[in-house]
């Protein structure tokens, strides 16, 4: 196999991109050698040396306790639980939150046999028995593995003195009602808040 | 800018992804460090070094001549132009033909300053005056560039001793003529070849 066809083998790999656009990003990159795909290899090869899951909380980083672990600005009271390191960046990007994170790395799901142990129960349930944690925040999708994993997580954290909580779940910003599933139109309205 | 976001920023210029494919397609390589991220960086710093253009026919290749222009099989009297790599590969993917290529690198456009000498048309003529040359073949997309280009390289090429063809335009495969634009069924029509 040639450079060029092995460069387009493994970028075809990539979620998002198949053998069509893996050929076409090979050929943009060919075009740029110097100016885009020497430094994008030497990005991947850096990252890919430098960047680890934080030990403490899941998240991927270059620091260990990441960065967020050891910001002594993060509130420490506050342990938002989130299935992934991708559903961690989009809440920063949303800049809503000033707490830190749990990356279980996964959700509940007995065909695939991922079980409390894959899912790293205990380490939660350890962080949450932490003298300064008071709320843990179940920010897990609507879906049948999300609500699985968060129901077995109230279960689990039962026993610690703190609160437990779940995003709210009802009409996402932008949604129109008419477009919206059944389900989630009925959560809405039985979620209803008081407004005057 | 940390390692990870550099990475992003990288990824979401390649064609076909943005911000939000290039933080997936970041995430799922961090996570697979050594079986997908290192192999990619590796391919493509190889790629970057070996890969060059061939100073004949403007393919990309880690030769130089190419594989196409050093292959002593390909038919050397059929010169098939394209206006780029990637027109290339699909006709070599397509299989079905056996000449030799030169790939313009671009198309007339008055309006981006791109001329005559921006795409090489003094290469391509003192190539086709070569006396191996009996037929230069003029693959350029359908389209106004296309055919503007088409059309002054047929003037350019008048004076050599070579027959000038164009590739059919008409009904692609699997076309169905109710899906087709006018353009195509008015060029289809016109091209009718007889059948009986």
């Amino acid at each position: 196999m040639s450079e060029i066809d092995r460069l387009i083998h493994l970028l075809a790999k990539l979620p998002g991109l198949g053998p069509r656009s893996a050929r076409r990003a090979a050929l943009h990159m060919l075009k740029r050698r110097e100016t885009v795909m020497q430094p994008l290899a030497r990005a991947l090869a850096e990252a890919a040396a430098a960047v680890a899951p934080c030990a403490v909380c899941g998240n991927l980083d270059v620091h260990d306790p990441c960065a967020i672990c050891s910001d002594p600005h993060r509130d420490a009271a506050l342990l938002c639980v989130v299935e992934d390191v991708a559903d961690l960046w989009a809440l920063e990007r949303s800049g809503g939150f000033r707490g830190r994170y749990h990356v279980l790395g996964g959700l509940l799901s007995p065909i695939d046999g991922i079980g409390p142990e894959e899912i790293g129960a205990d380490r939660l349930v350890a962080r949450a028995a932490a003298p300064e944690v008071t709320e843990v925040i179940l920010a897990l999708g609507f879906t049948v593995g999300g609500q699985t994993t968060a129901h077995y997580l109230v279960e689990r954290l039962s026993g610690c003195a703190v609160r437990i909580s779940g995003i709210a779940h009802g009409v996402p910003l932008g949604g129109e009602l008419h477009y919206l599933d059944d389900a989630t139109l009925t959560t809405a309205l039985a979620a209803r808040r008081a407004l005057g």
